[in-house]
């Protein structure tokens, strides 16, 4: 039973995940925030805080169920379904400037009519949002993803790293958030990929998560960086900030549908400046990260 | 001619409140950004960063015009139409978090049909955003605002003081973005009110905006503060950058119809933080700030 497997498989992701960043970070440790939500379900939310290596981060857990709502059955056009959904979402802000901040989610979803399953799909990604470019990380990165993805279907990298260039697109600002990694959605059973193949496809993904970018933070987290770095950080963190309440729809969703507030402002970086019309001197590293983000490239 | 009129009157209130904020501030002066519209119009950008009292402020005039934007057309209900848009818009963030943030906002707007002038109206507001509660300074600029609106009719302080305290409800968090003010809009000739009638109205919300923020500024900038003190005003930034990107109709306008960014997003405050499920202590000024912003009340 595959939403069974999925919730337990979150639930160990969650608590290794969380292990693993407090094992790097080595002097705070997670906070658990149980929830429940009021029409059905509920969730663990982790948050560090202030850690040597992490100023902030959530590792949020939610399995909720019930009506869907208005707004969702409008958007996946069905008639009094009821829905099971259920996914771990990732949102790292390390303190070292040189660490990139990551995001990863993995969701299954399921829709009943009078009891019935009628349909269900795996979603899902991970991404890099970095403030310097250290090309060889984001080539890990992006090695990683395309290992896990090439196991399956030759096209999916591809596919689905496009996807995440085109999602997290700050459109107002003529950039992306960063220098993507994979976003994939409505993955559903079909002749070359069986409801377990996807499964397997996202326990690889689980791995990945830690895989791809845990050894950048190692790599990078004692680098030395002085206060201008951290400047253009929180800079680039208002992007962040815009891109996730102006445009992510997974943010404006749980907005709209009043869940729960801190679980999904998690994301929110911990310190943003906002600089009026801040530009990078020409030829500086600072540069040299907008040009890559007004033009995302192929890095593997 | 109101149109001419308005425009030289925002032209010099720019003038006149950068001026008074310079005296204020006593370091820094603001920055002029002379900007073009690519479809027609301009305007004048000034900004203030890192001053003795003011930590980052904007005072913006807007002339804009051109073919109606089609997302706007909708709205008004109208086709074909051609549009003359004209403000000056307020936003400033102290230093010092004992001084209210403050925001005003000044507009004309006439529509035309094949070049003949088919609706006008004038619209705009102000509010206060405290971090600490000083019921003196509250009730200073709420009857301030009250005395011009009896000026005019006995009803438009009620009136406009409850959509202002309607309009910036941050929904998701359930409370008030700040202690209000006023907010009109769609202000059009009536059997009471002629055009000059509401410019006069507008020109008197020129007076009122120097008279009802300015003397707040001057008698709480050189309180002591500590740093918890900021602390707390940076977490209630974060709300005002919730606010602005969620639900402020203008901000989300402004970059639907790609405006000039920069000068959109001068709201954004120039420090934030963002720190998990923060709450106040018991008995705290900080708490009793929440109880107010929860449950809006009459200051006058």
């Amino acid at each position: 039973m595959i939403k069974k497997d999925f919730s337990n498989f979150i639930d160990k992701l969650q608590k290794d995940i969380v292990t693993s960043l407090e094992k790097i970070d080595g002097k705070e440790k997670f906070k658990c925030d149980h929830w429940t939500r009021e029409k059905g379900g509920g969730g663990l939310t982790m948050v560090i805080e202030n850690g040597n290596v992490f100023e902030k981060g959530g590792v949020n857990v939610s399995k909720v169920y019930g009506q869907l709502p208005e707004s969702m059955s409008k958007m996946l056009k069905v008639n009094n379904s009821d829905f099971f959904a259920c996914g771990i979402s990732i949102v790292i802000h390390p303190k070292n400037p040189m660490v990139p901040t990551f995001h990863a989610n993995l969701r299954y979803f399921e829709l009943y009519e009078k009891g019935t399953l009628t349909d269900s799909w795996f979603g899902g990604g991970l991404d890099l949002t970095p403030y310097y470019l250290y090309e060889s990380d984001i080539v890990h990165f992006h090695n990683s993803c395309k290992k896990v993805c090439d196991q399956f279907n030759p096209n999916f990298y591809r596919t689905y790293k496009n996807k995440c260039d085109e999602y997290f697109w700050n459109d107002h600002r003529n950039e992306a958030r960063g220098v993507g990694g994979l976003f994939f959605d409505y993955c559903r059973e079909n002749k070359n990929m069986s409801s377990n193949n996807w499964f397997s496809f996202i326990k690889q993904m689980g791995e990945c998560i830690k895989n791809s970018y845990l050894p950048i933070v190692k790599k990078r987290k004692d680098t030395v960086y002085n206060n201008e770095n951290v400047k253009w950080q929180n800079i680039r963190r208002g992007r962040y900030v815009e891109f996730n309440l102006l445009h992510d729809k997974g943010t404006l969703f749980g907005l709209k549908t009043k869940g729960r507030i801190e679980s999904i402002l998690i994301s929110m970086p911990p310190k943003v400046r906002w600089v009026y019309d801040y530009t990078p001197k020409n030829g500086s590293q600072e540069e040299e990260l907008i040009n890559i983000l007004k033009s995302p490239k192929n890095w593997v």
